[in-house]
């Protein structure tokens, strides 16, 4: 993983097993912290039953004088009430002691099982600890990407260089996410570190743009989570970018977050294909995203997918209750570049051929109606036995 | 099954093996048939992407004058185009031939595989010969019920008898439905005759009452299909009911559906658990059905109950994303009689008791909210492997 993945300037990052996983050894405590002040901003689930942490962290963004991210997987400290929002804080607080930052500008996040207080002594020993542990290498970077993991199996980091007079910004996010995994927010936890500078302003409507075209477009099992968020952080220790290069930060963000968003979905739990759907031709992007994210969402369409069954009539009615208005004549598809439906009816087509296509893994699910120009692309997984697996036996 | 069941009055009923099915020993063509002409109503899917006999069923009710009811299973004809429109109608000027009626007065069901041909050859030679069967036994009965089964396991027929001043009027219903269950129809195909007298648009607005407490609070996965359809059929044989139980006509008839739904349910594809959920307290129905619903389809939901897991977080963290408003303080939970989370915060509770109450493989999941009056009951089934491997597996 380390291989290509460096962090921006002025940044340093650490993990540290502090014991809040049932395996002592697995690492649970990530700490990213800035040497100066950045500009931060974030997005955040629109669950209504949200974790502590997100509380927190929302309640301090946009902000420009940012310094550091904690975050710990195994435990989520969401619907913990009032004793939840204090231990939240208590967190921020004592790495500010630590790094000698104010509490503010320290931000935070938990991910992991719903419903148990926070271990504190546990945290109270592995801040100091994983403070102890920041650097600025590709390890240090690893390191902090498997503290924040639960289910996921790879940590994922992803580093795009924006180049330009002989001069090179860095922009990296890390991330995890393996199930809870829907749009709005479509995640999981991630934090994208910059040396750009820009004004929190900025940060925010970069971040906002970045998210809805990756995070909100993956989905794998239909269920926001109460944690979701995605943090930018930006401390300008490479300096400003030309105006000219602006939309092209845009661009290297969203990037960032499109890879990480896949990385989600190609380690989705117990996931044997990834599943790219594109809907073109609605009158609305929003009309494409809801048929896309229904078809995502179809128990029959995922797993159809796992039996490499192009049993396409599931793909077709799953899209005919998305709630958005459309004759079956304006509706056509293909899987993997092989016309199944046209205008309304049936195909002849070579069933050994698309099984045999969608056997690689990587399946193209395209929906083409005659309403309009927008189009949406999203990513899924399909539903396995080890899905349900991992899913029956996750706590308790 | 055939306990308890019986016809109404004046009503005969027949299965026959066609050969629609891959297996040629397994039946797949059921005629139901009143011997005078019965008010008729039915209640659709709501999938924009409908079935042939959907759109020839629907546009012929309700009316005064049906005699019929003919349904395959093996070969839903849907996403067939005009050709499966042309072959529904065909179907039932079929049957009207055989049993001296006009085709408008024989409606036309089909359920299984979506996107294929329907083999007239085959139905051509079994309509005579399920025709011939036609009986009133409850053996008949039996057959017509296991000829309109897919990957259900048992046929499903409930049988309800309203007495008054010496007569009995009976309500006999049947339906099938394995997956691609969810509201709106929830379902699946049901056939419910009766031998009241009553008008056609007193059959439409029993039907309609009866569906939406039953058939529509039922979710297997979440997918709606091309071709639920449920079918009221009242031939007045047994005559009118006095005024004074026009209520209670309704409340059998909707204790009719709620049981056969409830029959659905229990036979869900692969499941292991049935769970009821109540939703109480909120300001509207609707309100109260969006919570039940999301909660029934989310797959960690779901996946939790499958492993007998009381992991509530992710109960109240569905009702969450329902799009409902409401705050974590309004909101309680218990899991089978014990409470699991009051007002917002987490309630200690002995987790192997909850689990192993869950083990019964009766799951009762209550949300209290203190916004109003309205509630609504929900019944949905849990996600196991086996409901993978019988989805991956299907066609092809």
């Amino acid at each position: 993983m380390s291989q290509g993945v460096s962090l921006p300037l002025g940044f340093r990052a650490g993990g540290h097993a502090c014991g809040i996983k049932a395996d002592p050894h697995k690492l649970d405590l990530a700490l990213f912290v800035s040497d100066t002040p950045c500009a931060a901003a974030g997005v955040f689930t629109q669950n209504l039953v949200v974790g502590a942490p997100v509380k927190v962290s929302r309640s301090r963004l946009p902000r420009q004088t940012a310094r550091a991210v904690v975050i710990n997987s195994g435990n989520s400290n969401a619907c913990t009430g009032d004793r939840g929002i204090a231990d939240a804080e208590w967190m921020t607080a004592t790495v500010a002691a630590e790094i000698g930052a104010t509490a503010e500008d320290v931000l935070v996040c938990s991910t992991g099982v719903i419903g148990r207080f926070l271990p504190k002594e546990k945290i109270a020993a592995g801040i100091p600890a994983v403070a102890k542990k920041l650097g600025t290498t590709p390890d240090h970077l690893e390191a902090a990407a498997k503290s924040i993991m639960t289910t996921d199996t790879v940590p994922k980091v992803v580093t795009r260089k924006l180049t330009s007079g002989g001069k090179t910004w860095t922009v990296t996010g890390v991330c995890k996410g393996a199930a809870m995994i829907a749009p709005n927010m479509a995640t999981m936890l991630s934090v994208i570190m910059t040396d750009v500078a820009i004004s929190s302003a900025d940060a925010h409507s970069l971040v906002k743009h970045a998210v809805d075209r990756s995070f909100n477009c993956i989905s794998v099992d239909g269920h926001t989570s109460t944690s979701d968020t995605v943090l930018l952080l930006a401390n300008g220790q490479a300096g400003a970018i030309p105006a000219e290069l602006k939309s092209q930060l845009q661009t290297t963000i969203d990037d960032v977050a499109m890879a990480l968003a896949q990385l989600i979905i190609r380690d989705a739990e117990g996931a044997g294909h990834f599943v790219t759907i594109d809907v073109h031709g609605l009158l609305t992007r929003e009309a494409a995203f809801r048929i896309a994210k229904t078809v995502a969402d179809s128990a029959l369409v995922k797993t159809a997918i796992t039996g490499n069954d192009p049993n396409w009539g599931r793909f077709v009615s799953a899209a005919g209750y998305a709630g958005v208005p459309f004759r079956e004549e304006d509706c056509s598809l293909s899987v993997n570049e092989i016309p199944l439906y046209r205008e309304g009816a049936p195909v002849d087509f070579d069933a050994n051929a698309v099984s045999q296509a969608m056997a690689t893994g990587e399946v193209r699910i395209v929906l083409t109606f005659t309403l309009g120009k927008e189009s949406v692309r999203f990513w899924t997984s399909d539903l396995t036995a080890e899905y349900v697996r991992l899913n029956a036996d996750y706590t308790t």
